[in-house]
Parts: structure tokens; C-alpha cells; sequence
């Protein structure tokens, strides 16, 4: 069988055998629907040890549910909600955050090669006059990865988690790709996350070798309040839950999150030094932000090597996406392909 | 390995072996994320040729989300959603069709054995005065099997479509145990939808056998203006569609839909002969209603069968449930625990 | 000037010489806007004198908005509210709950002459099987008067609040014709309301003379929350609001209330004394409801008389409202002439 | 009496005496609820002759209130509205328009002076990437005279309605201080809307003498649609709709709004000239920015003069509002305050 030499995106890539094994072990006999089943009953003290803390965590099937519900549940319909101005919830969601929250809106705060500062977020927090006629400062989110493929180091994620609470606000983390930046960072889960002081993680392992399954961690259990009333009525409370359980636990106990990731990540990583001088951005995911120029584009996608731009199609900008599961020789000839240029 | 004795739901039952199957097959290579995969480009045909007419179709994971994104595609914010106090929409979503609508409202009209009648329609819509201040009747929505386990003929909903119509309402099916009312009737799949006139569709497949699949089906096309916007920002639009496409298109092309209904209904109709005077509803799907009194459920728990009170639990009304992968022996069990109540 | 027979609605009614002469007091100065002024700064204290306790009081100019900002206060999103069919908020506000608190689910119930009884609500909590798939029992709301011209007894709106809030639900009282109902039944306004055991009330004036008057009323102050935000957000925090604060203090300091109340329920009881056993409810208020038959109709809409009918133009029902301000002679009139039929 | 030296805002300003007469004279019968009233009914006719066009127009008491029905008509729940950063839509308004329209989502657009320019609106169109993962531009929203006291020129706004338009969005302007921009601009009303291409206008009388009376009037009427719902359901729908009506007849009538307006302009432009290079905008209606230092503020204050901090209390900067009905002996003291700063 041909593979395609697609770097679209994570989203295009096949289950790993690992998760759809644990899919059809889930398939022996009836169970409870809605949740009440075993695997689903085994998440809370699964994703706790893998992030060494005791956590709520709940099973759903679409990274844009995660992070919208995580984000309804922390921000009230009149709050507001601060991000990077490349952040999924502001660019990718088709305005699911102001959906779920009944209306809450996005600040956005700009940073270098995606990311948000905690001295930007001070600066904004302190800035915003608070009072009846303005929304109310509710949530940080920062993505980790960034969707420029960076990753905030522990240190970031803490001062930023501190200039929040500062000011009584939460933190939300979209992990839409945290396989791929703890990898890369090479240290605990827990260490970019509730050690750093976070509140809630939208936890994706469909880009990274699920079929459809993301979970929404709840650190800070306080937080958790009406989630799973949320959940309901959003639709977004399975009926077949262990089905998406499975796959979760299987993802966090078999090693398979950072197997897949570093060998995303290492093609990468391949991509970018090819690149050399036309990185845009430092490489620390999966993902490679190039500017190719119009030739270089055009020259690709001869080759056959499909992938988006990034921004206008006029610019040279693109960005190149790892699989997991890409085929080692279309990266190998990808690679080429961008030192040749 | 032992089957529990369970009669709860049939969203307890596992998946069949030829949707898993599909999605295997499903899992060969990368595939454009978001729908735009051949799995997802085949829908709209496979349920054409299975509805015997032009449809546009969408996949989801759950049945929530096919009846709300379908009633807010349908009704405005204010508008009127009239339905059976039974409905699921009413009783089991959470308020999800006032959330994904942005407030309209469900006017319930009683009705035997859990179905709606044209001349109650027609009456509550003549005696509703439209103005300004009231909600506008914009949509019916009737469940078929019903949530009683009965199910509509195709005069009954012709007559229902006729009335709605006639006011300017869409009218929208439940179809949750779509396959198991139609195995019943035994009339073609296109005989209680649009050849009656229905506007839009829940198409069911997960009770019956898959993972987790459903689909609304728009038999009027011009009604489906902005669902696709919808269904994103409402976290429905899943990034590896295909595996929510191939698990429908096998249900539909494989035939399990039907025999797994059969297989179901059959079990269920054994149930109700046994159940004999004690039967509340006519059995024409998977579900029986019985009246047990106290003692006879504590006798059936008692002898290891689970399902559920019905109402009140201090009243004698149960609902048993048989799924397409029911045990044989379980169900002949429970038959004959019945007969001898 | 000749005056019109309009016994339409109280909405028709003008502003009575008190309240417009406050608006005057209230215009000599500059004044902090968004009720910093020292009109609102008396509203708490005024109102609490009024009903005899400490409240906190909102200003706002429409009903419907008192109503609608009050439940959403007191409801989640996946709410249920509580109330009569014939309830303003289930059939004239255009589904105003819905919106306001992001899709709460309105549940009626039932009962003679306009009134939920505590039994019935009882029975139907009872009833509602609470889990994730339901909506939560959130609030009960009555009305005083009801919108069939009775009024709610002390002992009644008791029952009904210990009903509620034994199951954990907040009680609501929309107030539209709250002085009528208070001043038929001759009680303290405390006594049908947080002596009762009311959380909070919709307390109307623009029907009994004021421009364009309501507050929303707090007995229970912990279930102020976020009301202020949920105000501005909606648009109902009026840049001048000493203009409505000025004829709420007006309204409850100078007994016009009481007043205006007493002769809209004296010329409505002489209507319905005159209309006999054509009566449908007690005449508890300002409102008449009679069943006059097609001819009668007829015959006084010849006579120059305007009126709604009641539900279906084809039943001989209609509705009679005397406004605070009805010319004598119209009222009189009219009473002949529905002796005379 | 003696007037307070206030210059926060033209919201403290007093109802003019023709208004307050127009109040009386509406007062003088019943009259239908709910807009179906003579004053109601003349306010097309009215504003369609202050315009020069043919218009649909929508009483109001509020600002945020006109604005958040006008851009929920314009556009859908995943819409994107386009504005200034320092829009009052974005910033005072405690996310009315995401509540209104159900999730719609503001995207800021840098501009000098409080300025939105056709340039950056085209640019940031051609930027924007629309698919179904992204909010769908919808509405271009500016405001006149700007939150920084500026007015934009006929053409420049009939540049933006294009830039807008060629890309299918709807132009909406928040008409807060519309009499005072036409006014400074010496053009006719319908010059820098109509003629100039808007789509829809907030019409502000409120803070230039009315008691509490916006309109919203569409110029394309094509778009009103379901405006009378939402407003209904919004609670934004007046009983005695009258009183509203009858101001904004008086106001654009009587000649109260440029009378009005041409006072507060003169104030400001003689306080901004006193400000000399202290000036931080042009003074193009009643509002005038000021960089006072720190000392400025604390002298001016110290002297009785009231006014809001602009942005950070920290910085030197002031918002000094001049209302119609301002003393002109504190105008004068002000302005000598300044001089001799």
C-alpha cells in the first residue's frame, strides 16, 4: 500500500495498533453506558499517576469540546477569556468557547512565536479598569504546544499560573499536542502542569495516535463544579464512554504517548534542520513553520508533498506537519527536498 | 467469559464485528482530516441509495448532538419545539436542545403510547397566538421507535408532516432505534421519512451496533443552511471523521443494521408474550414496558436481572431492554422468569 | 378630552400625576450616571421599608427584563423552571428565560384559576428522576396575580416555597399586578412574600401608573450572585436610571400604589359583578375573565368596547382589564352593559 | 441650586425641557401597549425625514441595548464583528454582543484616534482565512463620534461600508454621540450614513437630552429580519412604548438634537483649546482627551472638577465630557484651570 505524502496535519493520521487493540479488548461483553463502566471509572487514578497528583479527568471525543467545555466551566457568560492571537480557541473553533460560556469574550494578547508572557498578561490584567460595564477577567488558556510548534518551559507556565491567580483568574492549558512539547521538554507531565500551578488541561491524544479521544484534567478540583452537566448538554457524553476510556488509558499506560511523540517530533526536528535559516519558528513539537517563498512552495507540491500555507497563500510562509505514523521515506525525501532548495 | 445479565439499555451493548471491521479498514493510511476523506465524501450517497432518494448527511458521535444540531438548525432562538413529554429531547438531554438553539423552547403535547397525534399538532398549533411576545412554532419533532417502544406508521407521520407543514413547521425524527421501528413495520427505510414528508433525520446507528454513529439526514436540502458551522463550534465535527463515516456507510451497505434490529426486536417480542396482561405498551421495537408491581422486580433482581424502574420506583413499571448482542440464554431466562410472575 | 373604552391591558393605562412629578424632582441636576445617583442609592432602603425587611432592589424598565434577569440569577443554563401554563414567562416574553439564562427548561404544571398549588409541585419533583440526563429542578415562579386575575394567599405562596426549597429550588414571584393582589387580599406586601418564604419578586409598577418602573427584589440576599452583570450585559442598566429609581420611590412612599391599585380592582369588581355566572375566575385584581359567547363579543365591540378574547377567537371567552386610570363613566357603562346581556 | 462641577460624562446630563414636555403631552389617554401607539407609529416616517430616506426604526431605552439587537440581526452566532479596540461595544458593554447574538466574536482592529480605517478593515479581511473551523465575518461595527471624540468623515466611512460590503459584511455605527459628530461635521444626517452606504445605525439621543430613548434605525431594511423577536425576548420591548417614541420624535423634530449637540461641541472644542498641546485627539464632538500629568489631575481635582482617569490611573491622562446642559460658569472655570496647567 502507497502512503500518501501528506504533512497537512496530525489529524490525518492513522489509530496505533496499541489504542485499537485496547478498543476491541473494551469490546468483550455489555457495559454500563454513560460513563459507568470500568475504564471510565479507572481514568481519574490513571491520568493521576500519570501526572503524579490526584486528579477529575473526563473522557470526550473532540479536542474543540475539551477545550470550550473546560473553559465554560471556568468563565461565567460575561467574563473574558485571554490568549495568544494564534490560539486555537481564537482562530480554529468557529467561536465554540463564546458558544459554550454563553458568550464570554476572547482578549487576545500577542508574544513571540505563539507564546503569551506572564509580564504581557500583568500588563493586560492591570490595564483592564474592572467594573459593571466590562467583562470580567475569568481565564488564561495558553497552548502547549503553541500552534507555532513551541513549548513553554516549566518556568513559563508557573509565571504566568502565578500572574493569573494573582488577580483570581484560572489557567487553562489546550494540550491539544502535549505529548509532543513534554517530550521535547523532557521532563514530568506534572512539571508543566499542576507543579507549575495549573488549573485545568484539555489532554489530546487523537492527534498522537488515537482514534478520537481527548480529556479534559481537572487539577485544581475545586473547579469542577457543573462539568458534567456541561458535557451532557453539549452532547459530548458518550453513551458507549469506554470506548473513548480505553483508548485514553491505553494511550497513558502504555507508553505509546511518548513513543509516538518523539518520533514525531524527531522528523520534525529532521524537517527544521533542513530548513535552516527558513525556520520561522524554534522547532519543539512536531510541527515546522518554514518560509519557502512562492518558488520554494510551488516546487514542493511538484515533488508531491502536500502541506498548508501558513497565513496568505501571497506569503512564502507554510508549515510542515509530523505524524506520528509518517512514512520515514517521504520525510527522508521531504528533508532533501528542503536542503535542496 | 460470562455475559451480565443486563437489560439496562441497549447502549450497553458492545459493537458488532462488521463496524469494527469497517474501522480497521478504515485505519490503512493518512487520511485529510475533518471529513474531507473518501469515507465521509461517500455518505451522502450510501444514505441516498439506502433512503431511495437525494439526502445531505453528517456524522456525529452521539445522539444528543444529531437532535440538537438538528433543532437549531431548524428553529430560531425563539422559536417553538413541540414534542411528546416522553421525548428524549425533553427528558434525557440536559436542556441541550435550549442550549445548542440558544433558547427556544419545547411545547410537549400528550399523546398514547408515546406518540403524537396530527389532530393534537393541529389543535395545540390553532389555539398557540402568534404574536411578538410568544415563541414562534417552528419545529415538531417526533421519535421513531418512540420512547415508549412503539412505533409510528408511515400514515402517522405523513399526517404529522401534513400539519406542520401546513403552519410552516420542519418536522424532525428522533431516529435513534430507527432500524429497529422500521424492522417492525417492515416497510422501506424511505416510507416513514421523506416519503412522508419528514424534513430531517436523527439517524441512530450506536444502540444497534456501532462504536459511536449517528446522522442527520436532511431529506430537504434546503433546510441544512448553516449546520456544518454549527456542528463546529459545538465540538462536533470530528477530526478523524472517517471513522465515524465507515462505521455508518457499513452499517447502511453491510445490512447489520437490519439484522441486528431483527435480532433485537425478536428478543424483545419473546419478552412481551411472557409479560402477557403485565405489558403497558405494544412492543414494536427493543424495548418493553411492563408493569411488575414491587414484588415482581425484586423477583427478577432478585434472580440477577438489571434494568430499570420506569417512573417512580415506588410503582411497579419497568423497562426492559434487548440489544442486537443480548444473550440467548439471558433473554430466554428472563422470558420465562416472566411468565411465571 | 374624551377618553377611549379600552379595557384592554393595564399597559394602556397612563402615568399617574405623582410619578410624573418625581421624574421632574428627579431632573434638576447633573446626577452620576448607571445609578451612582441618590435616587437609586434609596432604592434598598425604600423597598425594604415597603415590604418590611432588608432587600437588595434593581431597578429596570420592562417586566419581562425583571423576570428574565431574576430567573437567570436563580437558574443554571440546565435549569428547570417551574410554572403555570398561563405564566407570562411561558407564553408572552417570547421565551425570554430561555434566552437570558443561556437555555433553562420551562416544566408547567397545571392548576385551577391560574394558581400552581404546592401539592401539584410537590407531586412533580417527586416525580423528576434527577440525574446528568435531566434538567436540574432549579426555581419555582408564580405569579401575583396570576395571569387569570386571582390571587395567590399567604398560606399558599408558603406551602409552595417550603415545597421548593425541601428539594433545594429558589422561589420566584412575578409581580406584575403585585399591588392588586396585595390589595384585594388586604395583607401586609412581607406577608405574601419573604414572610412566605420568597427568595425574590418581579415587583411591577408600570401597569399601576408609573412610566416605566419594575424592580426585581431580593429578599434572599444570597441569591443576589452576578445579577448586576447579567443586567448590564442584557442592556437593562439605564445610563439616566434615576428616572426609574425616582418612580419606584415614589411609587411605594407616596401610595399611589396602593391607590391606583384600589380602583382598578373596584371597577373590576363591579364588572364582574355584573357579568355574574358568565364569570370564569374569582375577580382577585384589575382582570375580569368572562365568558360572554359569540354574540356577547359581538355586541359590546359594538358598543365601542375593546377587549382581548381569550385563547381561540371562535370560544365566547375575553378578557376585561380596568386600568388604574379607566374613565368612570366607560366602566360603568360597560358594567350595564354586560348586565344587560 | 447649585450645580456640581461634573464633567464625567454626558449620562449625568438632565432631560431637556422639550423632551420632558413631549413626556407630558404623550400622557394625556390611554393608548395601545407595546407600540401600537400613534407616537410608535410615526417613527419611521420621522427618522425616514431627519434621514432623507426611507427607514425601519426601533425605540429603545438603551445604548447597549440598540447596538447588541442591531449586530445580533447582522450577524449569526459564529459571526465575527469587526471594531476598534476601544469600541464601546468592546469594552463597556460586559459582552452584550456575544449574549445577544449567542456567541458572536469581536475582532479587534487597531486605528489612530480611536479610528477603524477601510485599509486595515480590507487588510485584516484578506488575512482572515475562512472556513468552517473559523468565526465567518459578519458585521463591520464603528462608532460615531468615536470613544475618542473624533468623527469620521462621509468618505471614510463610505470607504469602510465598501471595503465591508465588497466582502458581503453588514456596517452597523454605534450613533451614541451621532448628533454631536454631525454637528461638528456640518453635514447632513444621512450623509455619513445612508449616502455613505451604512447598513444600520444606533441612534443615541439619551446623552443629548433625552430621559432614556435610543433608536435603531436600518437604512437597508432588508436587514431588520427578526428584530422585533429579539427585542421582545430581550425585554427590551417597552409597554408604554409611547414615551420612548414621543422623545425621539421631539428630538429630531424640535431641533433639540443639533441645538443640544452644538452646545456640548462648543464647551469641548473651548476646553480643548485651553488644553492647548495637552490635546491627545482632536475635539470633533463633546469629548476631549487630555495628557494632565499626574499633577494636572490632582491640581484640577483639588479645584472641585470631576472627571474619569483615561486608561491606567497611573498615567496622566483625562476624559473631560462637556453635556448640553453643562454651567457655563464651570465650563469657563475649567477651561481657565486648564490654561493654567
Amino acid at each position: 500500500m502507497t502512503q500518501s505524502k501528506r504533512f497537512f496535519s496530525d489529524n490525518t493520521a492513522s489509530v496505533c495498533p496499541e489504542i485499537l487493540q485496547a478498543i476491541h479488548e473494551a469490546n468483550r461483553d455489555l457495559a454500563v453506558a454513560y460513563g459507568d463502566d470500568p475504564w471510565t471509572k479507572r481514568l481519574d487514578e490513571a491520568l493521576g499517576a500519570f501526572f503524579g497528583t490526584q486528579v477529575r479527568a473526563f473522557a470526550l471525543a473532540t479536542g474543540t469540546a475539551a477545550n470550550s467545555l473546560a473553559l465554560a466551566t471556568l468563565a461565567p457568560p460575561y467574563g473574558a477569556i485571554y490568549c495568544h492571537p494564534e490560539a486555537h480557541i481564537a482562530c480554529d473553533e468557529c467561536g465554540a468557547p463564546g458558544f459554550f460560556s454563553g458568550g464570554a469574550q476572547l482578549e487576545l494578547i500577542e508574544g513571540a512565536h505563539g507564546k503569551l508572557t506572564a509580564e504581557a498578561l500583568a500588563a493586560r490584567l492591570e490595564a483592564h479598569s474592572v467594573s459593571v460595564h466590562s467583562v470580567q477577567p475569568a481565564v488564561v488558556s495558553i497552548s502547549q504546544a503553541t500552534e507555532l510548534g513551541t513549548a513553554y518551559r516549566p518556568g513559563e507556565v508557573a509565571a504566568i499560573c502565578q500572574a493569573a491567580h494573582a488577580r483570581g483568574l484560572s489557567v487553562h492549558m489546550d494540550g491539544a499536542r502535549f505529548a509532543n512539547a513534554v517530550t521535547y521538554l523532557g521532563c514530568h507531565p506534572g512539571d508543566v502542569t499542576w507543579r507549575a500551578g495549573l488549573d485545568v488541561l484539555s489532554f489530546g491524544a487523537t492527534k498522537n495516535g488515537a482514534l478520537g479521544a481527548e480529556a479534559v484534567v481537572f487539577f485544581n478540583r475545586d473547579r469542577v463544579r457543573d462539568f458534567e452537566l456541561r458535557r451532557k448538554r453539549a452532547g459530548h457524553l458518550l453513551s458507549k464512554s469506554r470506548f473513548v476510556s480505553a483508548q485514553l488509558l491505553a494511550y497513558v499506560e502504555s507508553g505509546v504517548w511518548r513513543r509516538n511523540a518523539e518520533r514525531a517530533n524527531a522528523l520534525a526536528r529532521g524537517l527544521g534542520e533542513a530548513a535552516g535559516t527558513r525556520l520561522l519558528h524554534p522547532v519543539e513539537a512536531n510541527e515546522v513553520f518554514v518560509d519557502l517563498g512562492a518558488a520554494g512552495k510551488a516546487s514542493l507540491r511538484a515533488a508531491g508533498f502536500e502541506f498548508y500555507d501558513w497565513g496568505s497563500p501571497a506569503s512564502g510562509a507554510a508549515r510542515l506537519v509530523a505524524s506520528w505514523d509518517q512514512d520515514e521515506r517521504h520525510a527522508q525525501a521531504l528533508r532533501a527536498a528542503l536542503a535542496a532548495l
